[in-house]
Parts: C-alpha cells; sequence; structure tokens
C-alpha cells in the first residue's frame, strides 16, 4: 500500500510540473525520475523555450538524471512521465536503461491535443525507402573507417 | 555532379569527425547539418564522456543547428551522419522536421560493433504491456489536468 502511495506520490509530481511549466512558456508535459524511491531528476518540456526540438521532458529528465549520478546507465531508476512517451523519448528511456516506466496521459489523450506521433511510429516501422523523409546511403566504405578504429582502440568505453 | 560532390563533402566530414572523436574518448559516430550548402552544427557522439545517454551524434547536430538558427523546425536542413540513426535520432529528426538523411555506415555494420539497435525497433513496434521495459498508466484523470490547461491557454506555442 505503501509503494501504491509512493507511485502516486511521484505521478503527482510530474503532473504538477507539467501544469507549471504552461505558465512558464513550455508544452503540457512533465517528468521525473525515481531510484531507491526518491527523485533525483526533473524535467519539463522545453523544446519551443529553449528552441531545442530534443526537449522532451523525458529527455531532460534522464539528462539530469545521469548528471546526478555521474553515469550514463541508469538501470534500476524508473521513469514517471505526465504523458506516455514519444518514440525519441521511448528510444532515450532504452539507451538509458531505465526500468521502469508510468505514465498519466496516453498518446490518444496527446493526439487529442495535437501532439501526435502515431505518424512516428509508422515511419518508424517502415523501410527507410519508405518513408516520408528519405534516407540514402553515402560512401558507406569509407564511414567504416571509423567502426575499424574503434575496435582497434584499447581505451573504449562500451556501453 | 558538383551537387553530387557536395554531398560527398559534407558526409566525409561526418565521418571525420567519426573518427576524430575515438582519439578524444568517445563513439564512433558524427553528423553535420546542413542548410543552403552550407554546414551549419556539427555533432559526435559524447555518451560516455559527457554522462549523457541522448548525447547521439545526430541529437547533438540537431541541437547545435537548432541553436544555430533560434529556431526549434530545421526543415528545409539535411542530415549527414556517418551512421544510419538510431530509433532515437530518427525520431529526433521527425521532431526537428529535417528534409533529408543522408547516412555511411548502416545499422547492419553498427551491430557488428555491437552497437545492436534491432531490439529497439522491436521494442517499439511491439505494443506497450509486452514490451521489455514495461510501461503502466498511472493517475490518468489527473494528468488530463495538464492538457486541458493547455488547451485553455491563449498564448501557446504550437509545434
Amino acid at each position: 500500500m505503501e509503494s501504491e502511495n509512493k507511485h502516486k506520490e511521484f505521478m503527482k509530481e510530474a503532473i504538477r510540473l507539467s501544469c507549471e511549466n504552461i505558465k512558464t512558456g513550455g508544452g503540457p508535459f512533465g517528468a521525473v525520475v525515481v531510484r531507491n524511491n526518491e527523485i533525483i531528476a526533473r524535467g519539463v518540456n522545453r523544446v519551443t523555450r529553449d528552441n531545442d526540438p530534443t526537449a522532451h521532458a523525458e529527455v531532460n529528465a534522464i539528462r539530469e538524471a545521469a548528471k546526478a549520478l555521474n553515469s550514463f546507465n541508469l538501470s534500476g531508476c524508473v521513469i514517471y512521465s505526465s504523458c506516455e512517451p514519444c518514440p525519441m523519448c521511448l528510444a532515450a528511456i532504452y539507451w538509458a536503461r531505465i526500468s521502469r516506466i508510468y505514465y498519466g496521459n496516453t498518446k490518444q489523450d496527446a493526439a487529442r491535443i495535437n501532439f501526435d506521433d502515431a505518424f512516428f511510429y509508422d515511419e518508424l516501422m517502415s523501410q527507410p525507402q519508405d518513408r516520408n523523409v528519405i534516407a540514402t546511403p553515402l560512401l558507406s566504405e569509407e564511414a567504416q573507417k571509423a567502426f575499424v578504429m574503434w575496435m582497434d582502440y584499447d581505451d573504449r568505453t562500451i556501453y
């Protein structure tokens, strides 16, 4: 029961951030990252305020959490987001090795206020040549150089 | 022909960045954003160096480009990446409204040096309840508050 209340407390904080952010010129999204039952980072959507298309609430909360822990690996952490993560944020959550996601609004709710990521999911699921943003291979052989160098580099940090 | 050479010149710069980045402790990835046939931003993978799991080359190049243009909308821009974008970067490219992608290494090349994002694509294509990182709705009704506030807020910046 206590744990259930804790979950709600963290989600309430994400929701509070999402509301507060509107008043300061941001989008209606907030997120917190929790570790050992404590909030270690907060994030809000700053896309328009900071002119940064990647500055979604979850991405910002992840960046803050990684800074707080001094690590790019957030395994064991839980993210509470006021809205179901978009594909960018979901992939960021995977790269960060976050263990669990709780979300408030659904992506259907987000679509209703014109933050529709359904198109993004469709595009990601399409083959590169069938996407709206065309992706073309170029100088693929030359690009391999860096990968060969990487495999030969003894001091590389693997992640 | 000149245009073909221009494309190659921009990709060569992305590849150069990917090689150089290894020597300074980063991963083997580089990207440039081009507008009107000019490089306006560069990015390299700084995940391990900056302890930022979102700091992929494309994300960093997009953030720099948006800063350079003072806009979250990069439509008309082209991104040249030394490697095919992962789902996080691809979604970031969509959010940034970038118009075209050129890439050097393929994701199969990346998988061979243990940067495998195939699992990410599988997960993104799965339904939330079937994913490895479980996502659970919580306080969905309360979360709607921010969306209602947003729609009622006259000064909102739409994107």
